[in-house]
């Protein structure tokens, strides 16, 4: 387990608030930026390579213009842009802060900032990550602001802007918004999807039970997972709250039955990790139930094999005894009828340990 | 178990908000509709085998039109039900994702959309099952949409819209749905009482100490069906409680007081299964401490045999020695003083352990 | 345990809302119904044998009207004492259904329909039992419906009624009211001390470790009695709550400081199950670890045992064997060096064992 | 422990509301009542044997009149006082009733009714006990209620206005109210204080492995004395809320500071509880698990002997056999070559089982 | 550890409220004092050695006056303070209470108090202490009280500002308060970052079964961290919760998304412990199965050694025996044939506990 998981920032302690430091892992590739503008009629898609060009579309346009930023691990790259865009410098810190939870915020109304979680498994270790994903969002235009290239996240969206004059095409910059949201949010049902399945393996090792201490530490991960699904989605729930509740103006009331949607899917998510919880902590019962239901049963084992040759042994112990003077040694019969009250006492034993119900 | 329990879809991700795709069981019948038109004087019922022909009734029409909708799997007809009554997309959405959550939702204050879950007990692995339900109300028009025809669930309805002009047919579109949703709920107190038995024979089995491994798993079982149920009955408590608070145009007055019933109902589901996720909470406790106290016994009668034998045993081992001069071998009731001296050490240990009370 | 306990009523499914259908124990008496008159000068005791006879008193009158009905199982009776006072359907329905949970209802400002349970102790079985209670209270008349007579549970209040012109009979019909549920919220202090006075036996037993298996059973059934108990008072509470501050026009001003104080005993109620509870799960883990702590103990015995008997018997066997060549054997003093060695060994094993404080 | 702890009244079932019966210990010393008059220039304090002569000052008094009654038992005395200061019955009924739980109730605004508990710990049996107080606040007097002389409670309060014409002197009936509360909450700190150092105790014999079954009956009382502590603070808190809140004309601004700061102590008094509540539950599984640790070891010591032992004996049991035909038992060194080999065993099992760490 | 852990003061039962009493440890050096002035255009640092010389700033000067009291041992001190800034009585009271939670305040609209805890972990014995911290917010002051001088805890801000005319110079006194506080809110994530990493100790000793009774005792530590952490920052967001809803006149509104973002931080870190609680309980649950799975397979090997040497010590018995007439013994073989019978025992038992997959 790498040491990154607990891992807040030191860095930061006495810094000039606002000033803008990456929190997070050590990456070392180059910044892209991407600009995707598009209307109804066309759409044109462009690879930044100077900062300056990247500069705010003019409030006229009818054109949206969406900014599409791939890393946030170089300061001076994300200042120049919160530079061009006008943005407040606590925002830039947020985008940078990957341990910055998820929320909303509006600025003088004219732009509002929300920020989430993007989940997935890890490909090479299974274990579950998260990315932090940053949104702008302007009258015409919308920043995104990746950790760190994932397979294409926002490929989907990008597809279907391409693909037709559709509904993506046909409305503003907050529909895209949501997109794009939308993508995030199905995502944590994949990883839900992942999760249930790890549950249902533990479940059938531990009920047929096959479970081993291993079982355990997988029960415990499986939970670490859900717990920290947990904190990363519990807080969008909070933020569509309250994107649906504001009712800021750069929303369209058109993009609010979606917005409700998304809000209800988020739920659904919650539901589904609180009842994953659930069920782990059950199978953990019934889990350690089965431990002691094992060492039951291996201490009547043992104790079944003390009781019967316990009595057998000291019984062929006595007639091991060297006395001069020991009657029986010289009978006949002595030797047989020994055995046979040893084979008597035996079937005895067993009747007892039936009656019991031991085996 | 099936595998399907933990599936939410994948099949969704990256697709376009709205898009009609069916997630649920795999069906392979074709959509059945029936429409049902009333008032106080008479009522029709009719197949519906043309789309064409389900179309939303005239809104100055004192008729009440009741399009069952059996089956949402084929998303050219739920499409094509959406057109003729003109719904909103997403709605259309909602009623053929099985895995959406019960929820109530008012569309332009011209129709309402209501969804919620039917529990039962498959038949055949006594495994419980929810089939997702969603109405859309109508001023004088309700339509239902049920996952797979269950042993023609609404026909108690149906009965008594045929059986005589009774409430039913003297009251609105909105008395027939608060009708058919009583239906499902009264359905979940059948569920209940099946868990109710399930719970009492596992007490049983527990407080009379006749429960094994088996008897954990059946509690886990019963543990995740409650998990299940609650997950499904939780959102209709909230729904019903939006349905009487926000005072739609689409419920009249006089409907009220039944919803006010049903809500309370819905209420006492909720209290019980929190009373049975209790006593479930109890009995795996009753369990635990019945496996502790068994394995004390198993231990204690194995402790008592050694504590008996093993001193005897030792005994008899020591005129077992071979040494030349050993003076007691050659008395002349050594044999014998032995064979008492074992005797009374045996008395002593049986006394010792009843005065601890170990038997 | 009777099958009873979880039972819910599947009686119901499909029928008509509305539909009065007695859902409770079975029942064979007949129900009476006897009408007390009085206001603060006078009052008369009736009972009623037709029931045309029990009429709503008319809205002018200044006597207080109050019809004791016991018996809720006879729905032709019901429903002719709803027709007499024109309550609601719904309402008389739930004066039949003996699972309703306790809840206060106002009708068009005219009556008020409140029910809730009378919590006791089977004489016979010791098993916790509820009654269904349900009044309906107008300008000058009370109805009262008891599932079953039980001791004359109303009998204190009549009897301050036929004592003197006190309390009582100065006030209206919502002092009645309040005069009767104050007699059932009594009985909860009843109840609440025969439980306490059970968990302090269980508590010693557990405590001086004299606690068997069935100990644990008690305390499961004690649990599940505070679950009742909780289930049945805890709306009482919300009921209280909601009719101090909805200021019902039927409930006078000078009545509201006695609900107010009522109010005050039911979350005392409610306070003392809690703690009762949480007593009850500290007591389960005293009694656990005691298990534990007896385990240990027993184990260290037989260990003790082990370690002592074992190497001995191993010493015996050495010189037990038949080798031509054994020196020791033909020794002078061998044997008895031997017997020396062990009971040296012996010390040894119980100095150790005292060090590591195991006796 | 005594019989009292779950105790609750059986006397009040039946009796008509407002009937003034007291429920609590039976005590059998006589009414002590004091009544301290004082105003910034002067005070006197007065010993009342007549009843008659606890009067209400009159409105228009400056001087503020706190009457002291020690013993809530003589039902005769505190209907006098109700009389003289014509309060509610329903208030006398919770002055006498020990089992009341703190609340705040105004009546009229003409006064104002507060109920606590002070918390010690009895003298003699180390236990946990509360003491039920009253009191009445009226424009310019105080009407203080204790079920039985403890110690002087109020002490230092007379002590404070007798000493100087200090803050209590300047200022009215509600501050001395406050004072008197201030001097309860005080105790609570202090029997917080005991349980600490118990908690301490607890923690340094279970984390040093000293406990024994002694150790658990600890913890267990502690909890239940946190419960008892908790049941009789929480209400405190909300009383305190509600004087806040409520701006109640009897409760001067200048005092609504030192409320608050109360206030503030009382939430202080709740946060301790419920971490010692979490402490004391840490505790308990780092006891069950030292139970557990003890186990195995106890079992390993079992297992190591046996493993070494049992063998051996075996082994030393077949050349004990008396066949004609062992040659083994003719050759010249057969005795010497066991016992070497025996050794080796010995060896072999030791390192075994430290390779396992077993110890 | 130290007994001061869990002490509240006894001090002040019975005191006057408002008496000025240090509650804390006992500290021996004295008060330092120091007043930074500071406007964007330049700034002064003094150490204040007279107390008569630390007064109020003329209200109308432009200059931020930073007074930073070292030390809340001296009454006599604190109460000087207090008289030259016309500070409530109660406030001071707080500021010595070092047990004081944390809590925000206005007096007047003229000033603000706000008290907060610094956590670390003591250096020496890596225990975590929290020092009680309290700041007075004036129009165009502040006042700082620290318990103890920590590692000049506020040096980075006294930096920034004699570093340059940056954000704190040009901003007023209430950005100086957000500030300080900010400096303690990053300690929270480094004593964050500290436990995160002693979970995760905890987590690869306990996952890699590497664990002992000491394991246990440090978990039980960090739960008692937590639980002290949790209790000093939840007040905390409540605190700024208040600040930011409270629209004080001496919050500027440029400072409120300063506030918000601290407020956003602390959110953070409440979730961080939460996490973590859950976290340290579910390792709690691997740790003790880890125990069962041990005992079980210590119990394992005890019983497969006891079943397969106790037949066989008990076979080597019987041909031990001295009985005269015993045919076998006189074989042959009977020696070779009995040890092959055992030998054949031995592989059967192997056999048997393979099967049952007992090793």
């Amino acid at each position: 387990m790498s040491r990154r998981r607990y891992k807040h920032s030191e860095k930061k302690v006495g810094a000039s608030p606002g000033t803008l430091i990456y929190v997070g892992q050590d990456i070392d590739y180059k910044t892209k930026i991407r600009r995707i503008d598009y209307n109804e009629a066309n759409y044109t898609v462009e690879d930044i390579r100077r900062l300056a060009s990247c500069s705010r579309p003019d409030a006229t346009s009818d054109r949206v213009s969406w900014l599409d930023v791939d890393g946030i691990h170089e300061p001076r790259v994300v200042e120049r842009i919160g530079q061009q865009y006008k943005l407040h410098p606590l925002l830039l810190e947020d985008v940078m802060n990957s341990q910055q939870k998820p929320k909303v915020e509006e600025y003088d109304g004219s732009y509002l900032f929300a920020t989430l979680k993007m989940l997935y498994f890890k490909p090479a270790s299974e274990e579950l990550d998260s990315e932090h994903l940053s949104f702008v969002l302007g009258k015409n235009y919308l920043i995104s602001f990746q950790e760190e290239r994932r397979a294409d996240l926002f490929q989907p969206v990008l597809d279907r802007i391409q693909a037709s004059a559709g509904k993506t095409r046909r409305n503003g910059s907050d529909y895209l918004l949501y997109a794009l949201m939308d993508l995030v949010v199905d995502h944590y049902f994949v990883v839900l999807d992942t999760i249930g399945e790890k549950l249902e393996v533990l479940e059938d090792s531990i009920i047929r039970q096959k479970a081993g201490q291993d079982t355990l530490t997988h029960l415990y991960t499986l939970k670490r997972e859900l717990t920290l699904m947990r904190k990363a989605v519990w807080p969008v729930r909070e933020m569509l709250s309250r994107l649906l509740l504001e009712e800021s103006e750069l929303i369209r009331p058109t993009t609010i039955p979606f917005l409700r949607d998304l809000y209800d899917h988020v739920v659904q998510v919650l539901d589904s990790i609180d009842s994953y919880r659930e069920l782990a902590t059950g199978l953990l019962d019934v889990y350690l139930s089965t431990l002691s239901n094992r060492m039951n049963s291996v201490m009547k084992t043992l104790t079944i094999f003390s009781a019967i040759f316990m009595p057998l042994t000291f019984i062929v112990g006595v007639y091991g005894m060297n006395f001069d003077n020991m009657p029986e040694l010289h009978t006949r019969n002595g030797y047989f009828v020994v055995l046979g009250i040893m084979a008597v006492l035996t079937v005895l034993m067993i009747i007892y340990f039936r009656r019991r119900r031991w085996f």
